[in-house]
């Protein structure tokens, strides 16, 4: 038998729902170029493409877009659960809970993908209701005649976003909608394989996301620039980094040997939205930390990744660093649906072997005759 | 590169945690054949010997055992939330709600071993509050006197065990406790692989283990020798369902190609315990069956596994069917728990991929051009 820990090279399924050029840094999702989605679509359209393998027309985009919308109101026990929690609670150890919640409250039976839209359009409300509490605010109910982006930002910061921010919302959750396989929708695979729920199947992925080798990068880019705070500083903060065999944070990725597409879309929203928010000083940071890093470590093939703007346009929108990862989560639960029911329509167990390298036959000794 | 959906022959780690020996049905802890374990042993010392690879002395024991017993009661928003969900609730559901919850709660800084034993503490807890609860009785509070097995009976029945009862309960709990790589365990290592917490891998265990191919059988199989009712109807029931081509449940697995060792080793429990319990029909019931069974699927290596006898142990016990997943989890949280550990102590992040079928370089279209 063989060892193939991480599973590098091994497919578990076929799928036509993203593809990755590593090579060329491009990324398609159902086989439309990333650079035209986060330009000229939107949550709800982008979702719709990935569910159903199909740009939606105007009937199909007005339908997902009001099931979206009518399905952002919590359970209370599920609203009741975040404002009793403890303020400092992690936010993906929140929204795991709340999620798993929405699955003991569902007991309909409507379809994986009727439910698979209700969870991703009850997410953001999980995540903007915990985030409005803990800093002592009242919740903003969701208002059905805003988009999902929109909607997301209204219910987190109280008040419409500017065409810009709905832009940069919209163009940043679609860009973490789904990224072929990786370890959270792997995860989701693995339970959804023994016909488990899609709840399940999410709370799985939730959990994998929060790893810090997966989900939480992002958060830790931003903390890198707000460390360096003053771009004159960046270059000596990246060769003191470099010297001393530290990683820098939002470089390099498993896949892409050149840079990732999302990095290169998130950096143009970046600079316009820090601008308007006043905080222009930090991308400034941030371009430098880009320009050393890729000088000294684009020859291997290390570039920035979709996390190392992200953060800075997420921080504009007025989320905290912590809840970035759970920005991720309300996005990319759109791919670990679409996969788990890609995969469903074709379903086998995924059960891996160990290779056993103890011992065998040892004799039971009776426990004073132990050392 | 390789499509290996199911992941069969792909080992995905090496452990020395457990060894299948699956043509001549034999199972292995840490070296110790099952048959030994569940015959001498009981949950502390077995536990004990998962997670830190040798029998404990006489003072190892008695501090799992302490340390075990400690730690059963909830922080107090659990068992409000238990007191507060609808009767009708999926009891993994719930499960998986709750531990997610203990995560919330956790913030000290204890080792992963610390808070495996933790939860491994507080599921018996969670199971047997919701159950009494359910049931309309008031819950019954751990008692750090009894042992793990005797505190969980005690817990759901409100009084002691019998000495047979403790015993069975002991062995059944030992047997559930890990068996090498599965769907569940896979599914905490590659949630565990992002570096991601030991509450977020339980819960994507239990997530998995939820599913009808996984953790779901026996209750069918105890529902089964219901249906059935009288041993004479035993014979023609088997029949018809082979004849309609439908699965016998509990019988058959992936990796023994001959009795599980776990079931023959219940199947002794289940004959005294289902006498103790005056349901001793259902054990006649249950014999038929496998004898009907073994004769006509014996020869394609279809034999009774954990699934077929265990139903009718639990039963037994005082559980209902339904619960008998979270009973499964209960115990195979020592094993899932034991493989996390054993991975990261040489981690690699688990991130396979996908093998893309579909197009590339579609051409973004207007809404008004769209089909």
């Amino acid at each position: 038998m063989e060892l193939r820990k991480g599973l590098e090279d091994i497919a578990v399924k076929e799928t036509s729902i993203t593809y990755i050029d590593g090579e060329l840094g491009r990324l398609y999702y159902r086989g439309y170029s990333i650079f035209d989605l986060a330009e000229f679509s939107n949550f709800e359209e982008t979702a719709y493409l990935i569910w159903y393998g199909k740009l939606p027309n105007r009937e199909e985009l007005s339908e997902i877009r009001e099931k979206l919308a009518s399905k952002r109101e919590l359970p209370p026990s599920v609203t009741k659960y975040l404002m009793e929690i403890k303020k400092d609670s992690n936010p993906m150890d929140v929204l795991r809970t709340a999620v798993s919640m929405l699955g003991v409250e569902d007991t309909d039976n409507s379809s994986i993908m009727e439910k698979s839209i209700s969870i991703t359009s009850k997410i953001p409300t999980i995540i903007a209701y915990f985030l409005r509490l803990r800093r002592g605010e009242d919740i903003v109910h969701p208002d059905e005649s805003l988009s999902h982006a929109e909607n997301f930002y209204y219910m987190v910061n109280g008040k419409r976003p500017s065409d810009l921010e709905s832009k940069a919302m919209n163009a940043a959750l679609i860009l973490h909608m789904d990224h072929e396989m990786n370890a959270s929708t792997f995860a989701c695979l693995v339970v959804a394989s023994t016909l488990s729920d899609i709840y399940s199947s999410v709370v799985a992925g939730i959990s994998a996301l929060k790893g810090p080798l997966h989900g939480g990068a992002n958060s830790e880019a931003l903390k890198q620039f707000m460390e360096i705070g003053d771009k004159e500083k960046a270059e000596e903060y990246v060769l003191s980094k470099l010297t001393k065999g530290e990683r820098l944070m939002g470089f390099g990725h498993r896949i892409y040997k050149t840079y990732d597409p999302r990095a290169k879309i998130l950096k143009g929203y970046a600079e316009g939205i820090t601008k308007e928010k006043g905080i222009y000083n930090l991308y400034e940071v941030a371009q430098k930390v880009e320009e050393v890093g890729v000088k000294y470590l684009g020859s291997k093939g290390i570039y920035p990744n979709v996390d190392f703007y992200s953060g800075l346009v997420f921080y504009s929108l007025g989320f905290d660093a912590d809840m970035f990862p759970t920005i991720f989560a309300s996005a990319r639960v759109v791919g670990w649906t679409a996969h788990v029911m890609e995969y469903l329509r074709n379903n086998r167990l995924i059960r891996p072997k160990a290779i056993y390298v103890g011992e065998i036959g040892r004799k039971y000794v009776p426990i004073d005759d132990r050392q």
